[in-house]
């Protein structure tokens, strides 16, 4: 099995897992690299090129069989089995995500919040997930074998939160602190950086108004 | 000016803001596309010919004026001007939202956030945006010249919602709900799929495993 796969490639894995699965929903049997292309607005080479990293699943002429596919796609992205997650913050952010669709189900599971606010630790989130004060994050860990986290806490209390995560054991955390800290070699941080996405839709805007606005250099 | 523009190059173009805004900061003067490059994990040759899409800004041989690049690709995404924005839904995400660092300031000004809960309605987040009744969506649109929205509904409820804000004017959507509601031209939707950023994080989890456990096939 090839090594060094590019994080594009695992994201658009996880695009093609969803497709695979409301393919299957949709009693789809067969597919193609073009099919699951043009769901996903990418280019048919580009989706053989992704899968052709971990062998090839098609035949050529038939396509590929949505089932198994699908299965093989989530036996990549290590879904077929649970992974338990913790959520560092237990603010708004934190409880939205423990609450988040999707996080709970098809391979996750939020084992608990971590906070530090006495008035929050006991409390559930509406879907029940318990917070637990942030002392516990070493024994959680240990006892649940969760392998990643995700950071929901202010930029100043990141770094620190990341640095007793990676000693505790955790190598992939899903980062929403607007801070982006060190980590080991073998540690795995992803940031979700939603400033981005607001800053790059206003362009639509800007580049629509530019039609009529030439007094800026008057 | 040249037209359609790339989704990933209005991206690229709110992270070389970001780094710009560093350098600024930090008191840097001139900077290049190796630079930039080098800060955003791309190659130099994408940051040129991004930034070739809107005219050239860099003299060759001396590089970019940090300052002046900052204030023009501020200007492409036309946040050289404030930008109100609603949010619909002020559950936990649509609170967390309002309340995120970077969406009340560098152009955006949360107006306010919109719901059906009558236990919600008169409140307001951390920060002080207020919580309205969703039927004030079209007249909080025209009175603040709201042009870009944040949708945090459940998915059920988000085409409906969109359907609204389209017909109210507005022509950017950030959507976090799991669902992928149809919009007419000239309205751009952007989607934030936190499931995939999840997943894509556990195939690294199951690269390293699949070192050791090669008993499935037993």
């Amino acid at each position: 099995m090839e090594r060094q796969v590019p994080e594009p490639t695992t994201r658009r894995l996880s695009l093609y897992l969803r497709v695979l699965a409301d393919m299957e929903a949709g009693e789809v049997e067969t597919t193609s690299s073009e099919q699951i292309a043009r769901r996903c607005n990418l280019n048919p080479a580009q989706v053989r090129k992704d899968l052709a990293h971990f062998g090839g699943f098609g035949i050529r002429g038939v396509g590929y069989d949505v089932a198994g596919l699908r299965q093989a796609v989530a036996g990549i992205l290590g879904l077929d089995r649970e992974r338990p997650v913790l959520i560092v913050g237990a603010g708004n952010l934190g409880s939205a995500l423990a609450d988040y669709p999707g996080f709970n189900t098809g391979g996750f599971r939020i084992v608990a919040l971590l906070d530090i606010d006495p008035a929050k630790i006991g409390t559930r989130t509406r879907r029940g997930a318990p917070v637990c004060p942030l002392e516990q994050l070493e024994d959680l860990v240990a006892k649940h074998g969760v392998e990643m986290a995700i950071i929901a806490v202010p930029a100043p209390a990141a770094p620190e939160v990341v640095d007793r995560l990676v000693a505790a054991g955790i190598r992939t955390v899903l980062n929403f602190a607007p801070v982006r800290p060190v980590v080991p070699d073998g540690v795995h941080v992803r940031h979700v950086d939603l400033k981005v996405e607001l800053e790059s839709l206003s362009f639509f805007l800007a580049e629509d108004e530019g039609d009529g606005e030439e007094e800026e250099d008057a």
